[in-house]
């Protein structure tokens, strides 16, 4: 069996689904036509494999090598959905990954004495519903249904009118797993930095999710003088800028990304500006007071511009440290590979915060660029990457002859 | 005749046409079902006055009473088409009132020397293809139809793509028309602080509209440090501070009400932002002070963000100066009503550049909101409104008996 060949093939299989020729980025939205056709690849590659498919209500998938549910299993995978004109390899990586890595153990003759699952979680990146990890979150009971079935997307669409939802019937989707082992190229520039291919994850920076909803008043744009507005634009300007600020002094991160303006017309002052505050920081401490500043200056502003705002947080995570134990086996196992903390949320942190054991490896990314269609990664630092999986895996699950 | 009950009745029948439930603003779009439905019953009220209705091959209408085309004809009306979410008399306010003017004038038993016609200008707010008085532009030639029919909508429809446009052999519908005089509801607060019913304009402030194109970097919202970001949506956010400040300063205008981000997703840090400046000042040289003052402070801030800035005039109005013999006429006919300027662009400023006599009387609006559902005027005011109108009108055809 051709390994490289294999990966390449799989990587090739998926690179025109969803790809917007104008940007060359990816538009994978969950429960829309190039996410299903991602979906159906998956079930594909589990069939050719003889693995045994497993999904739940709300879509997310799991491949077994072994018996499904069974105690003690082991998982491996990530998500194959995308933000908006998104980047290849945040999500699929993991999944191609994990299939490449279960190819390489039975290509060595690995036989397991625990459960291996290939997991494809859903709507990870939150770019249809607003809810990161909204797959994960429901397979662990972390958000329950009769609150996620109300979300609804930029068109209106209910989540309960996409995804039927339980029964109440179906087994437990991660019942018997015990060990999560995700792989995903890296967000930053750490690998970069350290000069290596493959890291470890020690752990996940707090975040959040806060809608402003900026509400003034609509006036013409040429007869209204400056001083009779209530125009939210400006409290909105000047809350991007302060976000920005307070982000950069204190080594944090706040980005204003997602926008909209009503009536949103050239000659009209807006009557409203709605916008999505994310921000991150290395503690939860910090992170309350990062969240609290902005929105402090932001009603400052408010009252000055004869505006209102209100503050909604729509997703809060709290800090994961990855099980040390676990992450200093794959570590140790994998030669001593540096271990870094991200920035970015997986579902990993949804699973070990819901009590499995999870780590997460890094492959390099030589721009340091994600969720963008500049992100990227060298095919060698993938095999790398799959290979260091591979390895990992057949420490958790067993080696057999 | 009872002329209120014609008056409001005429009203009551617009009231409902385009109208969002949500907002109580209007939706009346060139092209669409709502102005379609305008353009119909500007039909029906013609027809059941008789008038004669010439339509030009872009959807301007008129409505004659007298020979359409003979030398020397008077114009009245305004437009049907709204902003978004716009008010209710921002257009029809002037449409129904010259309707309503004709119906005094024939009650009174005048028997008018000139041909008067009753106008409706369509796509006058720019609001569907980004063109302000684009019907007015058209009619007096002031912008080429091979120039308009490359004008896109929002979801990329061309113009040329929704009217077929002049095959070369109608006559224009302007022909022979040497006087214009336009009734609109006031946009400002002019009437309410002058305790004026009905007011005369003296002329128009120069204008434009210009787009922003800000292109930065996307990146992971979370993972990319602070200072590694190209973020064009601060350079916006200072662009919009910074434009406010410059027309405050200078008791000028500068709005920023529309705007687009992509790809407009929370977790990533957006690649571009596009954004329209209204700019609005008392003299040409102001105008292109101030629209300089913006586009040199957007490029130094552009220059730290490690972003670029391309500004492009979608349209620039020169100043309006009214026909001073024509505005004194009327001002003096209608007992020395004030006399006053206006910040907002008129299809009357399009006929007057070209050539056109015209003017406009001005009805007092009690909130100085326009743009806005929160636009209004008094029904006694309005009535007052097309009363001055048939008395103008009266001194401009040549009374008869």
């Amino acid at each position: 069996m051709s390994r490289p060949a294999d990966f390449e093939r799989m990587w090739r299989d998926l690179a025109p689904i969803g790809r917007s020729a104008a940007s060359g980025g990816y538009f994978r939205q969950p429960w829309r036509a190039a996410e299903l056709e991602l979906r159906a690849w998956f079930r594909e590659a589990a069939t050719a494999r003889g693995l045994r498919i497993r999904e739940d209500p709300f879509g997310n998938l799991v491949a077994w090598w072994g018996e499904p549910g069974a105690v003690g299993g082991v998982l491996t995978g990530s998500h194959l959905d995308s933000v908006l004109d998104g980047g290849a390899y945040d999500g699929p990586l993991g999944v191609v990954s994990a299939f490449a890595a279960l190819d390489l153990m039975r290509a060595h003759g690995v036989r397991p004495a625990r459960p291996l699952g290939v997991a494809a979680f859903v709507e990870e990146e939150g770019s249809r519903f607003g809810r990161a990890c909204l797959g994960s979150r429901l397979a662990v009971g972390a958000i329950t249904w009769a609150e996620a079935r109300e979300l609804v997307d930029r068109d209106g669409v209910r989540l309960g009118d996409v995804v039927a939802g339980p029964s109440g019937a179906e087994p437990a989707l991660l019942h018997g797993v015990e060990t999560y082992l995700e792989l995903h190229v890296e967000q930053g520039r750490g690998l970069i930095e350290r000069d290596a291919a493959v890291g470890v994850a020690s752990g996940i920076w707090p975040h959040g999710r806060y809608r402003y909803d900026i509400v003034g008043r609509a006036d013409h744009a040429g007869t209204t003088r400056m001083e009779d507005r209530a125009d939210p634009m400006l409290t909105y300007a000047m809350t991007a800028l302060a976000a920005n600020k307070q982000a950069r002094l204190a080594g944090q991160r706040a980005t204003f990304g997602r926008f909209d303006v009503a009536p949103n017309g050239t000659n009209a002052v807006p009557s409203r500006v709605t916008a999505w505050l994310d921000a991150r920081a290395e503690s939860e401490e910090r992170l309350a007071a990062l969240v609290a500043a902005v929105e402090r200056q932001a009603g400052e502003r408010a009252s000055r511009d004869g505006t209102t705002v209100t503050v909604t947080a729509e997703s809060v995570s709290g800090e994961v440290r990855f099980e040390t134990t676990l992450r200093d086996a794959v570590a140790l196992r994998l030669g001593g590979v540096p271990v870094l903390p991200t920035q970015a949320g997986h579902d990993a942190g949804i699973l070990q915060a819901a009590g499995i054991a999870s780590a997460m490896l890094f492959v390099r990314n030589p721009t340091g660029i994600s969720h963008s269609p500049a992100e990227a990664a060298e095919m060698a630092d993938c095999l790398a990457g799959a290979e260091a999986l591979a390895d990992a895996l057949t420490g958790l699950v067993g080696e057999g002859s």
